[in-house]
């Protein structure tokens, strides 16, 4: 595979052609003097180290994996030194609170460069992941006391985060964690419990470690009302930044991985280690999910970062790899065969995969633009507006991201043939790195759960409306432009559609709930490919306006078209068979009993 | 994961009540006094085998994985014992020459066996795989001295086979191959060059490897047609079974792969070694695909096998891990949450899985019966047919088969969740070995321009008139059943739609050939559907006929009906998409020019 290349010149079409990111950072608390040099400078400087430090570290990383001992976790060799640079250059958190160090900018910014940082390896990725999660949870739920105590260091990347939430038993339902927190007297509490799949739970890289852990309060009531949250730091602060004694908190063991194997994926116990609530007793969950809602859009980005980085492995190997003719006739006839980019299947996979990169991307960064507004104009009419959009399209970015992603890595290994399949090519890597994506954070299951019922069905679709009539003011807008007329009829047609499934579903559930269950998954596809066509017609309208206006890189314009007209035309029918297996009922799935799926 | 266990019920199932497969022998030169006694104790012996001997060594071998040395390659522990216990118990070749020692038993029940095999352990199954497409090789082109020279030993397993087709710069286009072959001036040839990816080309489980290598004579034409097939054996034959002097021909390097690590996939440089001529001069890829076309119905085994394993983990962690209640009110109250498969999208997960190893089995088993034909009628009218039948449906075996396996694969993994991801269950080793089956034996894009052009186009959709006049007779037999109308009505249209389609194809294909390898890869698929509808429809007739027949396992047969339904249901619909994609022409793909791929 060759070396990863940050796609620049597509990153900055979706900043400035497709979100207008300059007006909008005009208006936005704290960024308003971000102009496109400003914006420019960052990620240049930003896919420059990622690049050239942290992108050789990846197939390094997995053969190497991390190793455990009672000492502590041992992470690949160079990533502690990368690690040091990526923080010195102050990526750790860059949209960070300034009163704490941080740079301030927006969480958009922040999530292109974690697309950069996850295409160049993924591993590396989850360790600034976690910390910044954990930041945000203690930002916005923390005392001023415990932002001041944990926030410079974090966000120096000098101490790192996790988040602690699944057991053993539970991990989608988190109703059921046993881990206890018992008021030690002095206003700290101690935990006590196992958890599960924590990532950066323990390792060599930061001075110091600062779980955020669920736990029950021992007054706490059955279920999820009954989860607090606690920091947990592994050495404990001894003021003015520095550490002191050792806390009873321990990592058991690592886990051994499909993928993501430079990611130490830890099994943490707690033996009365001292914590301190955070946020209010008893609503833990509520605080962690400030993390999680972010960490899905991100999540989603990861999906997306390692289809783009198996795009472009898959395209160089295309364009250089000699076997056939065309069908058309020699195309190389000064070689002994055409290189296989001349294939019609080949470029399907190439085309797929380039399509998939650039509606996840643009959709990834819309919702980086809501996300700016959930947190810099908080409490406005205009963030709830944002907050809304975020609801409904974040379990579409987490799964529907981490899907095409997943098929998008699988056609990159396939363009390869046979080699595809050898490690040191790095192409299978991405398929190993990338499977986790579709599990973690919620499994996809669970997503398509969330967004058909709680964001859809909760409210009979009133927050899709918001969104559809988005869809068909764009289509009004531009039902009269012959160049673009197919995508509008497309766009209108399941626009509508769309709402037509949500009765049709709402109705079918108010008789019986599974009806929803048996829909949902479908329905999140759905929601996803007619998400991208919005997207998708909305790029090729600008690319053909900057065609018109007689841009320099017409080249590249067109090229959005073309791979609009490619998603019109060989993805978004993927919904004409989603329509009829989502209306065909839930008994398909349910009739059969437990006892006869095998004999 | 739990310990596999052989799905004896349902193979009894398509063998006895689908196939009629006593019937089918008791025409069959040399099967005629098999029946359903002496077939059941075949199966079970080897299930047993493999269940016990061969299925622990799996996640074992994975881990441990091949190792080279300039020795030779040291295998997994427990693999060379586990060989010889399987070779000795006469399970290596069960269906060759009873002439040179094989049992004769008809290729339809090795089959039989090789799915168990395959499920087991992937690894382990490419040895004797490999070894038995030689055997046929050289049955079917050697000399009988050649015969006399080497089937004895590899029959009986202490003798093992390879196919050297590849090499570094020609994977799929054969006709560049490069390495030499010279006359040595005593009958015999010097072989000189350098093959990749020769499964089993190097081990330490048997005594010697016959190399089956394609190489160029001096005089050789250019391209395919100037391939030739030679016996290149690593020590050479000393005469009564006994092997003499080492050749030169060594193993350089193994593969370090996503998978099936604990079969050795190596580097083999030939250097003037001693080979003989098998088959005509310049006619050697014709004979090695005597080799290959088995090895492509055994490929999409190994898919359905892979997705098989993968369902029998998937569904005892649905039954056995407690998250969330059912959406309909709890269904075990005494327990703290209700066992995952009462969730709707984690059955549409385990019935997909179901539905496709069902479906998958259907078919194998099916081709199976086509083999018999065409080896044990070789020459007759009736063999010609199953010939036909064949070339049809094999690329539709081994690409829809590794398709749907991979799907399946992945579906139990997601069943999983996080713990899916995690290497001690033994799912994602599913997913790693079963990737693979997409990329060899002809990568699947090949199988699909091979179905669509070489054995659709080319006859002008004949042979598929042949296939689809049966499908036609079963929906005018069942039309009038009410219980099966659904499947009739569904099943009869997908038939005329199947030619309709090739029509339209060719149409624009005779303009512009690149508008069939546009449509190539969805026309497979839609020819996988439609082609397990027609199974799963006959299978449906058959168990409706024992329910109604008053059969005493109602239950096994209400299931099959369920699962038939389900696949019409859910599974079948993907075809709706693949008519529009298919339609959509061959710009969406070619317009876009090489350079403007990527700026």
């Amino acid at each position: 595979m060759p070396q990863y290349k940050a796609p620049l010149r597509d990153i900055r079409f979706v900043l400035y052609d497709l979100l207008d990111i300059e007006k909008h950072y005009s208006t936005l608390p704290g960024a308003t003097d971000l102009n496109a040099e400003l914006i420019d400078a960052t990620v240049s400087e930003a896919a420059k180290l990622i690049e050239t430090v942290i992108a050789p570290l990846n197939r390094s990383g997995d053969e190497e994996s991390c190793h455990w001992s009672a000492e502590g976790v041992r992470t690949p060799k160079g990533f502690k030194e990368a690690y040091k640079q990526y923080c010195d250059a102050g990526f750790c958190a860059i949209s960070a609170d300034p009163e704490y160090g941080g740079q301030g900018l927006p969480p958009s910014l922040q999530l292109v460069v974690s697309e950069l940082l996850s295409a160049a390896n993924n591993s590396f990725c989850m360790y600034p992941g976690l910390t910044n999660g954990a930041i945000a949870c203690i930002q916005a739920h923390g005392t001023s006391e415990q932002k001041q105590t944990y926030l410079p260091n974090m966000i120096a990347g000098t101490w790192s985060g996790t988040m602690c939430l699944t057991e053993a038993h539970c991990g989608t339902d988190l109703g059921l964690l046993r881990t206890k927190a018992v008021p030690a007297g002095d206003g700290s509490f101690n935990i006590t419990g196992e958890k599960i799949f924590i990532s950066a739970g323990e390792h060599d890289m930061a001075d110091n470690i600062v779980h955020l852990v669920l736990a029950r309060l021992p007054d706490a009531p059955a279920g999820t009302k009954g989860i607090s949250l606690f920091i947990v730091p592994k050495l404990m602060p001894a003021g003015g930044g520095k550490t002191g004694e050792r806390n009873n908190v321990k990592c058991a063991s690592i886990e051994h991985k499909m993928g993501i194997k430079a990611s130490a994926t830890c099994v943490m116990v707690f033996e009365d280690a001292k914590g301190y609530l955070i946020g209010e007793p008893h609503k833990g969950l509520r605080a962690m999910f400030t993390m999680m809602n972010v960490a899905r859009i991100g999540t989603g980005m990861q999906g997306m970062a390692q289809g783009d980085a198996s795009f472009q492995g898959a395209l160089a190997y295309a364009r250089d790899r000699l076997q056939m003719r065309s069908l058309t006739g020699p195309k190389a006839p000064d070689k002994p065969a055409d290189p296989i980019i001349v294939h019609p299947d080949v470029r399907r996979m190439l085309m797929t995969q380039k399509a998939f990169a650039e509606g996840s991307r643009a959709l990834a960064y819309y919702l980086g633009t809501h996300a700016d507004m959930t947190m810099r104009h908080a409490g406005t009419e205009v963030a709830k507006q944002s907050e809304a959009m975020l609801e409904l399209l974040t379990p579409i970015c987490k799964a529907f991201m981490t899907d095409t992603g997943f098929e998008s890595t699988n056609l990159g290994m396939q363009v390869l043939g046979g080699h595809g399949f050898i490690r040191e090519h790095g192409m299978e890597q991405l398929v190993r790195d990338g499977r986790i994506l579709q599990q973690y954070e919620g499994a996809n299951g669970i997503q398509s759960l969330d967004l058909l019922g709680r964001k859809v069905l909760a409210n009979g679709g009133a927050t899709l409306r918001v969104f559809t009539n988005q869809i068909d003011a764009f289509c009004a807008q531009h039902e009269s432009s012959p160049e673009l007329k197919s995508f509008v009829d497309a766009l209108k047609a399941h626009s509508s559609e769309w709402h037509t499934l949500v009765g049709d579903i709402l109705q079918r559930a108010i008789k019986n709930p599974d009806e929803a269950g048996a829909a949902s998954y479908d329905f999140l596809s759905y929601s996803g490919y007619v998400t991208y066509a919005f997207l998708f017609a909305r790029m090729a309208a600008v690319s053909l306006a900057k065609i018109k206006a007689g841009a320099p890189d017409a080249d590249f314009y067109q090229a959005k078209i073309y791979t609009a007209k490619f998603f019109y035309d060989r993805l978004l029918p993927r919904t004409r068979t989603l329509v009829q297996t989502m209306g065909s009922g839930s008994a398909n799935v349910m009739d059969l009993q437990d006892a006869h799926f095998a004999f």
